[in-house]
C-alpha cells in the first residue's frame, strides 16, 4: 500500500522539520535533514551559505531540462506560545486530522512533500529523463537578500540551466491544488516626505500645512488609472499604508508629513513608468517633497508551457478537479527565479492559517500534495512532455 | 523724578516674581507678593484656590464701574537651563537693556507693571472714582480649568460687577503698545476617527483603506469657505494638526485613521454651526467615523466702548503713537472674562520670545507699560469717561 507508506513518510518528515524552531534566518538543521535524504537517493548537494543565511542547491541527473523544487526552511515567529492550542514547535495532529505547528502550511509541509515525492519517483525511475533540483533557503520570510536572490545570482554566474521551478508556497485556498500561482504582481514601495512650514494653528498664514498639501495629491494618486491589467493580472493598485504627521500637540501645524505607499503592478506597466507618473502627479500639485523608492519585485508570469500543463495535469490526475491559474497575492521567491528565464509555478497547501497562531494544514493534504508533485515529475520526465 | 522711581519699582517687582520658578500650576509665593503690595494700598483681597491652582480676587473702592487687571503668575517650563544664556529663574538685564528670564514677557513683567501703576494711581487719587480689581490665577498656561474660568464662575454666582478688564498678555509686536487685542477668535477642536477595514496591500479588494477615504473628505474640509470674517475677525480657518495611520508595516492597509483638527473661528459662525457643517461634509463622503469635539473657547470681541477708547488714549498719551486693534493670535483667559459681559482688552509687552529659551523684554518697556496702565486708570476713573 504505497499510499499509506507515503503518507507516513511525508507527515513524519514534516513533523521533524516543524520541531526545529527555525525562525528567520535560522535553519537549525532542517536543511541537513533534507540533504541527508537527498544524498541518500543520489543527489549532488552544494551548500551555498550567504551572510547568516543557509541555502543549498541539489541536483540529480546529468542531461536534459532541469526541474527545481524551491522553498524555504525558515518560518515567521510564533508569537506568545500561550496563544497556541498546542506548543508551536511541537507538531500535533488533532481529532479533525489537522497537523498544527509553525511552518505546517508555510512551508515545511511542502518541503516534506517534495522530498518524499522525489524519493518515490527516483525509486521507480532511477534513470529518469531530465534533471531534478532543489533550491532551498532559510531566508524567505526575512530580508530575502542572502537567500534565493543570492543563490539565483550564483547560478546565473555559472550559467546553470533552470527550465522549470515549482515553489512550494501555500497557494491553495479551499481544497488542495485549487489554485496554482503562475505569476505574481510586481511590488514597488515609496516613502514620501512632504515638506511644509511648521507653525501655530492660530497663525495659519505664517505656516504651510503639509497635510493639507498632501491630501489632494494623494487623492489624485488613489484615483489614477494606472493600467487595466490583462488576462493574467488585475489592474495595478496603489495603496497608502502609513501616514504620519503632527507633533501630538493640537495647536501646531506640522512641518512635514511622511507617507508610505505601495504599488502592486501588472506586466502592463514598468516600475520606471510608475515612478515617473507618480512624480509627475506630485509635481503637478506643487509639492516640496523627497521620495525614496524600493523595488521589492518585478512582476513575473508563466502564461503557458510544459510546466503549467504538467502541474494542471498533476492536480487533475491526483485530485480529480481542475485548478485555477492565478497571479494574486503577495510576492514570493518566484520573482527571483523567474529572472533566469525559468517557467515558474507555485503550488502548496491551503494558506488560510499562515503566519497566524495555530497554523495548521490537513495532514492528508500533505500526502496528496506529495502525490501531485510526483505526478508532475511523471508528466515532465516520464511521459515526455518536457523539451529534450 | 517719579519716572525713575517707577522704573525701579516695576523692574524690581518683575525680578522678584521671575525668581520664583512658578511653572504651571505652581505659584510659589508670587501671589503673596502681589497681595502684600495690594493690601498695603487698601485692597480687599480674597484668595480663591480651586484644585491645585492658586487664584485671588482683589478690589479697592466701593462704588461705580469695576476695572479689573487680569493675569497669571504661572509660566511655561524653561526647558534645559543649558540652552539659556543665563539661568531662566535668575533675572538679569543685559548690556542692551533686555530683562531676561522665564516669564519676563509672559507675564510677570505685566503683573509688576499693573501693581506699580495702581500704587502710583492711588497715591495721587486715594478716593478715585470706580473700583479697581485684580483677577490673578496660577493656571493660564495649563489646563485653565481651575484658574480664571473657575474664578469667573464664582464671580458670576455672586453677581459681581466687572465692567472693564485689561489682560496683561504680551500683545505688542514691534513697539510697546503697537497692538491691543480687543477680542479673540474662538477655538474648536476635533478628534476624528475614520474606520476602514484592515488588510494586506496585495488584497486591496478585501480591505477598505481609511487613508484613501479620509483624503477627499479632509480636502473638502480644507477647501470649505466657512465664512468671510468681518471687520474684526479674519475668515474662520480649519487646520489639521495631526494625522496618524498605519502599523509601520509597509504591506498592511490600516484599519483606522486618527485625525486631529482645529477651527479658529470668527463671530460670523457658531461652534454648533461648524460642527453640523463638518459632520455634513463627512457624511456626504460616506465615511464611517467617530468625532469628539472640544470647545476650547468662544470668540469674544470688544468692538468699541470706554475701555477701548481709554486704552488707545493711554498708549497715545504715553508712547506718542496710535495702537492697532486686533483679534489675531491664540486664545487667552479673556474668553472666560468676556462671558461676564465685560469689555475686555489685552495689552502687554512684546511677544517675540514668549515660551522660548532666553525669554526677554526690554526693561524700559515695563516702565512704559506701567505708565500706560496708569494713564488708562486716569482716563476711566479721573477724566470721567467711565459710565457712572
Ligand atoms: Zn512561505
Ligand atoms: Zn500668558
Amino acid at each position: 500500500m504505497p499510499t499509506t507508506e507515503a503518507r507516513s513518510a511525508t507527515l513524519e518528515l514534516a513533523c521533524e522539520l516543524i520541531r526545529r524552531p527555525s525562525v528567520t534566518p535560522d535553519d537549525l538543521g532542517c536543511q541537513a535533514l533534507m540533504i541527508e535524504r537527498l544524498e541518500a537517493i543520489g543527489f549532488h548537494v552544494e551548500r551555498l551559505p550567504f551572510g547568516d543565511v543557509e541555502n543549498f542547491w541539489a541536483t540529480r541527473g546529468h542531461h536534459g531540462p532541469v526541474l527545481a523544487f524551491a522553498g524555504h526552511t525558515d518560518v515567521v515567529p510564533s508569537g506568545p506560545h500561550v496563544h497556541w492550542a498546542t506548543p508551536p514547535f511541537e507538531p500535533s495532529i488533532d481529532a479533525d486530522g489537522m497537523l498544527r505547528g509553525r511552518g505546517a502550511a508555510d512551508m515545511k509541509g511542502s518541503l516534506a512533500a517534495m522530498i518524499t515525492a522525489v524519493e518515490r519517483f527516483v525509486a521507480v525511475h532511477p534513470d529518469h529523463h531530465g534533471r531534478i533540483a532543489f533550491l532551498i533557503t532559510s531566508d524567505e520570510e526575512g530580508p530575502a537578500v542572502d537567500g534565493t536572490r543570492a543563490v539565483v545570482e550564483h547560478l546565473r554566474e555559472r550559467h546553470e540551466r533552470l527550465d522549470y521551478c515549482i515553489v512550494g508556497e501555500p497557494s491553495s485556498t479551499a481544497w488542495l491544488g485549487d489554485m496554482i500561482k503562475n505569476g505574481r504582481r510586481g511590488s514597488l514601495g515609496g516613502v514620501l516626505h512632504i515638506k511644509g512650514v511648521q507653525g501655530h494653528v492660530a497663525y495659519p498664514h505664517l505656516a504651510r500645512n503639509p497635510i493639507h498639501q498632501a491630501m489632494p495629491a494623494l487623492d489624485a494618486l488613489v484615483r489614477e488609472h494606472w493600467d487595466s491589467g490583462n488576462d493574467f493580472f488585475p489592474a495595478t493598485s496603489f495603496q497608502v499604508s502609513n501616514f504620519r504627521a503632527g507633533t501630538g500637540a493640537t495647536n501646531v501645524i506640522p512641518g512635514d508629513v511622511e507617507v508610505v505607499f505601495n504599488f502592486r503592478f501588472s506586466t502592463e506597466v514598468t516600475h520606471d513608468e510608475l515612478r515617473a507618473r507618480t512624480e509627475a502627479i506630485l509635481d503637478a500639485h506643487g509639492l516640496e517633497y523627497h521620495l525614496d523608492w524600493t523595488l521589492n519585485g518585478e512582476p513575473f508570469l508563466t502564461a503557458e508551457g510544459e510546466l503549467v500543463e504538467a502541474t494542471v495535469a498533476g492536480v487533475e490526475q491526483v485530485v480529480g478537479k481542475t485548478p485555477e491559474l492565478s497571479t494574486s497575492g503577495g510576492t514570493s521567491d518566484g520573482r527571483f527565479i523567474a529572472t533566469l528565464g525559468s517557467q515558474v509555478v507555485e503550488l502548496g497547501p491551503l494558506n488560510a492559517t499562515i503566519h497566524q497562531v495555530n497554523e495548521r494544514v490537513r495532514a492528508s493534504d500533505l500526502d496528496t500534495l506529495s502525490q501531485v508533485y510526483e505526478a508532475i515529475l511523471g508528466h515532465l520526465f516520464v511521459n515526455g512532455s518536457a523539451r529534450p
